[in-house]
């Protein structure tokens, strides 16, 4: 089974990167499952109910998100009621939606795809690395592999979080820079790692907003309306090839460019 | 010319590596010229003067710098009179040491090499987006390359301050992550960019540090002693091939990987 | 002379509280001349042209700003035309607006009100330690008095700029806490000083929101919807007494509580 | 019954002020219970056993800390055996020590001294405002009354937390800011409140640090040796008067300096 995880979709661009990358990227790399980041699917900021169903419609089976999740408030009516739009695990009890959640491969092996975020630099939730073992506990018989994407700032977070799922995951593939790693490998125990699966947007940008914004506001130091970038679009992820005993054999980069 | 940039050598691990690989990185791959990032040369915090001078003899012809600059006191000893080591240029007026240097190149071209520290999630110091301007200005004329090791967290602020130099320098490369990024890019005016250099020591640990002891500390809060850690080494870097008029022609990834 | 300094005034209940309090505060203290820091005017973020004199009307001769300053964009069609108006002088140069005035007092002689932003844990701005020496030289021979606001978290940064202006102004006075502090002194060198003015707006609130609110937000971490509070009214701030060759001779709280 | 909390205690200058000063504002005062912050007992920067027990001799009940808890590392060799010494109660499970204890009154009622770190630009602990409800839940029958040292930086934080205990609690007194404010009242619900109670220390000083050097690492961004300030000392506290039901009936402050 070979999963593809797909980096922060940012807005417009990063849906149209979306639906022109997509359809061809899975049938050539023979993907058999679509897990995306869709924090930042509307207009930078956030997930509304229409996106959330376009990218389904497109082919991503399961979206995680990450500190923007709350952005858009519509989020509030509908991730009650939509077990494929999974939020990060580590908000107090009795937050809306589910930090995690159980879904069966092509194979019929079940995936869990869990979502984390880190504290480092952002806001103060609960513990990630506390909060994992619990989870993986009461995943144990029900999955066969686990999934983390671990939405985090810092790579000392990150990194750390790998090896601490090491041998107990088949995945962590880390979101919220923006910028694509170089360190994807297997851990030893079968986890495949990356620090940062990168973005999904207009390529030309700052993280996907438009350039010519951020250089102002660090300049002048002035707020600046952000809005998306044009130009050259590229899709970021990883896919990861999955093994026996909820291990992962591999795991490549993939960075497509296109021009809309 | 081709140009060898090396992440952030960490500690005696991180020396270790350039012993063992970068005499035969410079043969086979032909490097005329080698700058390294030295702020965690002395066991992961600071440098002295014993070390600065075993990477000289290494082969390193300058040394960068970032906010780890101060961490061994004896640095105030020697910076004023070691013009190979250049410290963050935006620290206020008066800091002992200088934020860049003129150095020639084989071919008797003048390669400036600067160093700044990115301010987001960091250290207060002078602003870099406006003290780069002057710098570039007192360059013109004197320097036919400029290249720029920006130690910065946050992507945004890396990711901006390349395409601030668009044009303006042959190379912006990022340090301080300690994490290799995938995302490099000769940016348009040929400045070639990438967001992380990587590090260069242990290969399994956390940025450099004995894994055991950060996870430690991200379990429990507790203080933690940190080591730097064993087993295969890497040495992390990117190369940069010069062309005319002050502009970057390519940019490779480097990370070599031995068991010591 | 009496200078009667205002803590963040906070939305309509700060404004109310300052027609309420004001005028009689003004005769009954015979206050000479009213300084009120405007940053949160205007329903808790920033300032509108029509509540800058609103607040002129009513008693305030000058207002300084902080870290809101920019909140409401209308700002930048008035603040350069409006030379009462004081935003923080540490933003780079070109900054609409300026960083202190020279105002006359009712003696005649010449009072010069300046605005900083502290930088721990706040803004990237220039160094407010640096950049005051310049604007004290600039002032020599024009202001007889200097009033410094500044506008900051970290009680390091503030109590060390305290010690950075003693004997060099008449005054520095802290803002942006909302909560006022109990070490008002004058400080050796004849420098009125307080951490914090406090704020001016709702008692019965979290810095002036409601706390309804802010609880949530601390218990649930999810986005609220920030309000300015009910109830009874505050106003906090200082008078400083000036004495001879730029010095205070005295600084005393005032909390004035009301039922509107 | 009348409590005295004494502001966090800076090295050996704050212990001389305990000396000078306390046991004659125990007298004074009819103080029937003393507990202070103890943090920065030694040095600055974490406490001793043997200042631990010098503290008590002089007449201190009970000891709470925050986040420099752990900066002596003697202090695991006896926390756990010392059951007057609270440290932050939402550190992860398994922490050595104890984040809150049960006293006798000298009227034999029970007071529970608990002490909570806030996360708002400090470390990554666990959520005080959920933590803090099950504590009370546990103490319910046991304790008469209930008194927090909540150890945190922002004003926004602290007040949010009197407020979420406001009726729970007998009191709630911030510390770590080392600036008392003047905020003290009771809550409705009979909930003695003060955001910070100050520092216990040098008084010509920053935080109890030499100012000259915090000024100049301010000034130069370079690090500096941090020695405790001389000059006179000050005691910063607050007296709580104890009511029934578990309230309080008033609360004042308390600043005494002395020239040592
Ligand atoms: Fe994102
Ligand atoms: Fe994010
Ligand atoms: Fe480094
Ligand atoms: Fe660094
Ligand atoms: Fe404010
Ligand atoms: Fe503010
Ligand atoms: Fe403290
Ligand atoms: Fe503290």
């Amino acid at each position: 089974m070979r999963i593809l995880f797909i980096g922060d979709i940012v807005g417009r661009p990063g849906r149209r990167a979306i639906e022109l990358i997509l359809p061809k990227l899975i049938k050539e790399q023979s993907i058999d499952f679509v897990i995306a980041n869709g924090e930042n699917a509307a207009g930078g900021n956030g997930i509304t109910r229409e996106i959330t169903y376009e990218l389904f419609d497109r082919g991503v089976h399961v979206l995680t998100m990450g500190n923007h999740v709350w952005d858009k408030r519509e989020i509030f009516d509908f991730i009650d009621s939509e077990p494929r739009l999974i939020r990060p695990a580590n908000y107090p009890m009795g937050t809306p939606g589910r930090g995690w959640g159980l879904f069966t491969l092509p194979n019929g092996k079940k995936l869990a795809v869990a979502n984390f975020c880190g504290r480092v630099f952002l806001d103060n939730l609960d513990c990630p690395f506390n909060g994992v073992g619990p989870m993986l506990e009461s995943l144990r018989g029900q999955a066969d592999y686990v999934f983390v994407d671990f939405h985090a700032e810092a790579t000392s977070e990150k990194v750390a979080f790998g090896w601490h799922l090491a041998g107990r995951a088949a995945a962590m593939v880390g979101t919220h820079t923006h910028v694509q790693t170089a360190d994807e490998r297997v851990l030893p125990g079968g986890t495949a790692y990356i620090s940062d699966a990168g973005m999904t947007g207009p390529r030309d940008s700052v993280l996907g907003v438009k350039k010519e914004a951020i250089l102002r506001k660090f300049i002048t130091g002035l707020p600046v309306r952000f809005e998306t970038a044009a130009g050259p679009l590229q899709l970021n992820g990883v896919i990861i090839s999955l093994g026996d005993n909820g291990t992962a054999t591999a795991i490549e980069r993939v960075n497509v460019i296109v021009d809309p």
